[in-house]
């Protein structure tokens, strides 16, 4: 602002909201006003969250989950098959598999997708530790359910050489029309995915 | 979630970052992972300039202003024109005209406008303690800065049927083309306005 208008504090918690993803400049200070127009049942709860988090909140040295013990929930719950691994690319994309609650088993968070251009080798990634938790001998089953970006196939071709000498099987996410999806908006990529791997009615 | 996948830490700090303006339950989620991952350069930030906010903002008894000192930054300005008051519904609006930087002067927050339909009237808002500070003798000039809404115009109208004993000058924003506006977009009501209000070259 031109001129001071108000204390560092407001303008300081703006600055930070601005970099929370899906905020910018402009919702920061909207966000900030509100925020402190329901001090009681918003910032002070969120504020008290945010320490929480921060103190509490660790990533699994097993899996690269975030929670708040490691090894985390999902390494130690005996009720899922610690013998079925999902990889997946990122901690985002292991809640949306949760959300969807069609398997339980544990999973390999990667960290990311090989991606030459912007310097990311296999030894960003938790390529190794993977390999490592497979040559332990209780996995019996790999799902690499990364995404089905080039980055992401790339990535599944790599940890599949990896994994070549083991004998544990290795699977990956189906290809075909979403539920909802509407042929006509698909690309032809899909399509065709889809026409191929058919099943019977 | 449809089952335990982290502590309750994660899942509190997405519920209240969902009531946030501007994040919905989709970008909270993406929000709370994003802070987890940068733990050190903005959710441990973040947590203290929510708790300084909430510890120390408050509302200028006075204007109306959020700062965190009371009466706020402005009130106590010696070098703004502490005899003109700009009267706005919400601070976001103050802090909108300060960053305009056009006029150095003093502001009353009515905190809302009128609107019988909500059941807000005239002592739901800072009507009457605009009234006492007029009566004061101090003030010489009250600029209108309400939204140009139906609400707005008619909290306006009020406003100055409340000050019509007073020997205050009462003005009210220019309406017109907004700079970098392009007439073929505009309202008719803006256009015959900018008309009416035509100046000299």
């Amino acid at each position: 602002m031109a001129k001071k208008v108000t204390g560092p504090e407001i303008e300081r918690l703006i600055q930070l909201l601005a970099r929370v993803p899906g905020l910018g400049p402009r919702s920061a200070r909207r966000a900030a006003l509100h925020l402190i127009k329901k001090k009681e049942q918003l910032l002070a709860p969120l504020a008290i969250a945010m320490s929480e988090a921060n103190d509490r909140v660790v990533m699994c040295s097993t899996c690269g989950n975030a929670d708040t013990s490691d090894p985390c929930t999902i390494c130690t719950d005996p009720s899922r098959d610690q013998n079925v691994l999902i990889v997946v690319e990122d901690v985002s994309d292991l809640w949306a598999l949760e959300r969807a609650a069609a398997m339980n088993a544990a999973y390999h968070v990667l960290g990311g997708t090989l991606s030459p251009l912007d310097g990311i080798g296999p030894e960003d990634l938790t390529i190794g530790p993977l390999v490592e938790r497979v040559a332990g001998g209780a996995i019996k089953e790999i799902i690499i359910a990364v995404n089905a970006t080039v980055e992401g196939q790339t990535t599944a071709h790599y940890i599949t050489d990896q994994l070549a000498g083991s004998d544990v099987t290795i699977t990956r996410l189906a290809h075909g029309v979403p539920v909802g999806g509407e042929l006509d908006y698909l690309d032809e990529g899909t399509l065709a995915a889809a026409l191929r791997s058919r099943t019977s009615f």
